[in-house]
């Protein structure tokens, strides 16, 4: 019998509530042993809970409680979170969690304490919601150097950009609808403007180099600049627009990533990851590309990969699972100029000046009155800075993802 | 250090040489120690091979060297890889496999001695070549009961299809095709009539269900009988023509299974898995639909799933992983009635006597001169083969799937 806590009571903890009570036989069969649910923390008050007495307001009946070897952390936010959970490792018990603000931030520390005490400090929820990723990354994928990881991490955006291509509907109009949907929040900058798809490709790219890769040192843009005309171009292309939290594992040993709204050719399967759904295309030197897809958020779908982590720590209780990295002085994130792109770019400038600026450029026909539209050849992000102020009258400029 | 062996030096066995030579470092980063390889079986002589001393036509040799911890059966065929493997695990060695034939035929049993000897037998290769699929469905979905699972599982297949769909292709002519590209056998019947998916979907299925689903007991139809007509009329209905392993766990605990030709809406994920690529969808009752996709066979893809089973041997070398099923006296299997599908139907019949026989149809727009075709309601199997025999000149019958 292994004794379990939940750590917030919300969307994902009534989730993992729910999923225990529902599986309870499943879960049996996989752990090979029972798992019993002990605690549920939560500041509220839940006594019309049909079983009120598992609530507790205070962490340290769970900290002191010899018997919980395993707590979901689903509360969200850093603090207390990072509190509750670095005093749960130390106190020997393994800590599992669907917190990718906590894991891109304190990853490194709690993962490190994690290996010290003996206990696995888990994080299968934090990207992809229910898609395993964070797993089949670590093992399955393990005989292969990973080249790159190129995902649809935030389904909020995913289903704006999708309403504009297949509803020509406007990004504000989009937005209203996603809030209005339930799939964005009132105050949706952590989503619109990538931050949340930054923590997961940080999260990603520090498992698959080993080594931290700080969050804050990526690029990120998110699709408040999409326009309806962007969205028409891409078409245009036979592509569709999507925002992408991309990085690339160069040959100098670092790690080149960004957050941004790419065009993507719908040739890739990434093109055909629709609604709210996530899809994360990982390319390994020896396996080529592997894409996982499915449901990026939800109660349930995040609260399933929560529980598979609850059973994988209950299974390697006595020997922990390897899944993490290390923080390191190295410098390991690449400039943003060891890495080129071709850009779609729209500009009030003539295609003359647009030729006499960038060289070898692939002009498309025009769908907006009075401005010029064209790809350009490879540039680094300096060069096509450079290249952008000199033209002038730049509208947008988007990646192609190739 | 972990002392490792490779049987077969075939295809899959060269690429698991070549990764095991070419990712030294990373794989032993991932497994905490070296990876020594320390024989590789073939009968045929490797004189000219930089590392020829580590041939041998013996398997006693690594029976015999109680260094050897783990062994790569990688030979293909039942015999002699199964009396090889059964020595292997009762030598007390793990063993890891690509060979799907085996483990669809023994696998019960090999399971089983693994299980006694305390060792591991696993068979991530065994479908889907380099996609992580057995590993993911055992553990990163085990807080699911799983109700279905569905997937292009042959690659050779799903190249001619997507010939017939987008150049157009005769079923002939497309085989002839894929065979100048080495994509299918001189003697495509393992391929072409589905049997080659028959074992893979019997694989996933006793997977999911921990009881073994024999391959005989499958429903099999191959492609042979896909025209080209049959992929004009689903392109018609905004849709493609599939392979599909499918197997339902049905609410009375029995598994319902086949492999068919199958009609797939575009909207559906499956539909955009093209050219020689695999794609599996598994839905679970807490997570919902999630989506595997990439290559599958080839060397180094096939080889990339086997080391990845070798390092998950020596890192559970002490404790292992518990993937599997048993064979077990219940009758698994659902009747082929225990399920219906909507059929789509070309018949020679008049559109009135297909309505006759049939009730409600949804009447298709007739593409060939003097047919009719149209989309039933769901029927189960025997009520499908009852109608198709009252109504007479049917040229197809394709199940939706749905």
């Amino acid at each position: 019998m292994a004794k379990a806590a939940i750590m917030g009571f919300g969307t994902v903890g009534s989730g993992v509530y729910d999923i225990i009570r529902m599986n309870s036989e499943k879960l049996k069969a996989s752990a090979g042993e029972e798992i019993e649910l002990k605690y549920i923390l939560d500041i509220r008050d839940f006594d019309d809970h049909p079983e009120k007495h598992l609530f507790t307001k205070d962490v340290n009946d769970i900290i002191n409680d010899s018997e919980v070897t395993v707590v979901a952390e689903v509360m969200g936010g850093l603090h207390p979170a990072y509190e509750f959970t670095k005093e749960l490792l130390n106190a020997g018990k393994s800590v599992v969690t669907s917190n990718k603000e906590l894991v891109a931030t304190y990853g490194s520390e709690l993962l490190a304490i994690a290996a010290e005490k003996n206990v696995n400090y888990m994080f299968e929820a934090s990207v992809g919601g229910g898609i395993p990723i964070i797993r089949p990354l670590n093992r399955c994928l393990a005989a292969n150097n990973i080249k790159r990881i190129a995902g649809i991490l935030n389904g909020t955006t995913n289903y704006i950009l999708y309403q504009m291509i297949t509803n020509n509907k406007s990004f504000d109009t989009a937005l209203a609808d996603a809030q209005a949907n339930g799939y964005a929040e009132r105050n949706p900058a952590a989503d619109i403007e990538g931050h949340d798809a930054c923590r997961k490709i940080a999260i990603l790219s520090s498992l698959a180099s080993g080594k931290e890769i700080d969050y804050n040192s990526i690029s990120t843009e998110g699709i408040v600049n999409v326009a309806l005309e962007d969205v028409r171009y891409a078409a245009a292309m036979d592509s569709v627009i999507k925002l992408i939290g991309y990085a690339e594992f160069l040959d100098n040993g670092k790690v080149y990533a960004h957050v941004a709204p790419m065009i993507i050719n719908n040739s890739s399967m990434l093109s055909g990851i629709d609604d709210v759904f996530n899809g994360i295309l990982v390319t390994g030197d020896a396996v080529g590309d592997v894409m996982f897809y499915g449901a990026g958020a939800g109660k349930l779908p995040t609260a399933s990969a929560v529980v598979a982590d609850i059973l994988d720590s209950v299974i390697h209780r006595e020997r922990r699972s390897k899944i993490g990295w290390i923080k390191t002085d190295e410098d390991v994130c690449a400039s943003a100029d060891d890495k080129s792109f071709r850009y779609f770019v729209r500009t009030e400038s003539s295609a003359e000046d647009a030729e006499k600026v960038f060289g070898g450029i692939t002009k498309l026909d025009s769908l907006v009155e009075n401005e010029t539209a064209f790809v350009t050849e490879e540039l680094s992000a300096s060069v096509m800075a450079e290249k952008k102020a000199e033209l002038g009258g730049v509208i947008s400029a988007i990646r192609l993802f190739a």
